[in-house]
């Protein structure tokens, strides 16, 4: 049985969710601040909401998806108000753990269900294969319309805590920008020397990453368990003679998006921890 | 026709060499500083040669493998000399491009020809598919002896400058140093809020990773253009509120891995560029 979702706010991201939700054959009730960001998909089979109100009445499944997290909570009880009553609000704005947890909160007040929603892809991938959506918050409600959910990406629930979704979510990004950071130094470097950055990137780089991301588990359970045990080199020879800083210096590139890293293994060192595994440099970003 | 081929210095990565250079069929002769060291390999067919010079007469393709490159170059003119005449030395001692230039001019000079050679690998991963050495130098020795390099890995030649190879190998030690600076600022995160950091890595990160290294072949045609325009969301947008920063702090998780690179993308806002996409702050690191 296809579900009556309602999708408020048609942003680049919203709009993508009410195309996938369409595609799905749901029916999709849209509303959005400037109501001619609608016409799209009201040629597309949606139905359009003047008010929120009126969108949240007609729907067992609202998503929330607007530029700003602080307008959520205003537009839910001033604009929606008891007609969310039994609803489930599924918020994909995002925001941080904190937020999550307190718009959980005024939702319940509401009388309705909470999702937090972090969607890992950018408008285009969406209802592509590679698209994942985060989801915490009420295990029940996920259940129920994980269905309809999955219309947009695969979905993967994380527990009750709804700040579990926005924390995996900036995790995710964090480790993204990490190997964002590590190819404009390699891209950097290359470009030093007169290379093709694509070239390097395409043939070199890219099967490196894939090849080196095969470390990434065995770092993670190091990271569990704090037994840092060093599997190849370790911390002290890796440190020993800093040939990335002098070489990068000696080219024109700025070091400074190795030096944190390098700095923090050096620290680690210094510490005594010289025979260990790179994974134990997590000790230095957060005590457990 | 299977060659002679002398390998000097037995440290794990060297004996992992003479290993697989020994299970390609090659005649091999080995010599190090402490003789027992290549007990092992005597036992799996290879020859020991008493000194450097013996090892180097008997051989056409000579690897370098040890540890400080400081000594490569004495170990080479004091210890080989004329025995050196014609043949092709094989450097893989790490040093930097200006060491890799250097060292192509001693061996030049005592008649041979020279490859500085980058092992993108483990010693325990040498012979296995992932495993690949990049390699500069004289074209022609490389092509004459491109079979027999092919039993460490798969061989990536790079071009006629010696400086090459290591410059390239360090480009991606340091693409691998930010994916694996990313993933300890993540898993520091997941562990603040008492996560799994393995279940995370292996169903989260590895798979988002892998999607988002789909990122960067166009970032690298673009830092070789210089052209920015925005395939998604632009600089501006990405540090108009800086979420990680502050939900970092909030779980007790050091933001210091992640500064540099919003540092650079805020600095890159404030420089006129708001509206170009990620890459461009390679610009920050290297001027064109």
């Amino acid at each position: 049985m296809k579900n009556d979702v309602a999708v408020l706010g048609l942003g680049s991201m919203g709009a993508a969710l009410a195309d996938a939700l369409l595609a799905a054959g749901h029916r999709v009730t849209v509303w959005n601040r400037t109501a001619a960001r609608a016409d799209g998909l009201v040629e597309r089979g949606a139905r359009r909401a003047d008010s929120v109100s009126e969108a949240v009445a007609a729907a067992e499944l609202v998503i929330v998806c607007i530029l700003d997290y602080a307008d959520v909570g205003t537009l839910l009880e001033q604009q929606a108000g008891e007609a969310l009553a039994g609803r489930v609000v599924v918020n994909v704005t995002n925001g941080s753990p904190e937020d999550g947890r307190a718009m959980a909160a005024r939702v319940a007040a509401l009388g309705a269900e909470y999702l937090d929603g972090g969607i890992m892809a950018v408008p285009a991938l969406i209802g592509r294969p590679e698209a994942f959506v985060l989801y915490s918050g009420s295990t029940k409600a996920f259940e129920a319309h994980r269905g309809t959910l999955d219309s947009f990406a695969r979905s993967h629930y994380l527990g009750e805590d709804p700040g579990l979704a926005p924390l995996n979510d900036l995790a995710l990004l964090s480790g993204m920008y990490g190997m964002f950071g590590g190819f404009l130094h390699a891209a950097a470097l290359v470009r030093s020397a007169g290379g093709s950055v694509a070239e390097f990137t395409t043939t070199l780089l890219v099967p490196w990453l894939h090849a080196m991301s095969g470390a990434l588990p065995a770092m993670a359970a190091q990271t569990d368990s704090g037994e840092y045990a060093t599997t190849g080199s370790n911390l002290a020879m890796q440190v020993s003679h800093d040939a990335l800083g002098e070489v990068s210096r000696d080219q024109g590139v700025s070091p400074e998006l190795w030096e944190p890293i390098h700095s923090l293994m050096t620290r680690r060192v210094a510490d005594g921890h010289g025979d260990e595994d790179v994974a134990s440099v997590v000790e230095l970003l957060h005590r457990r």
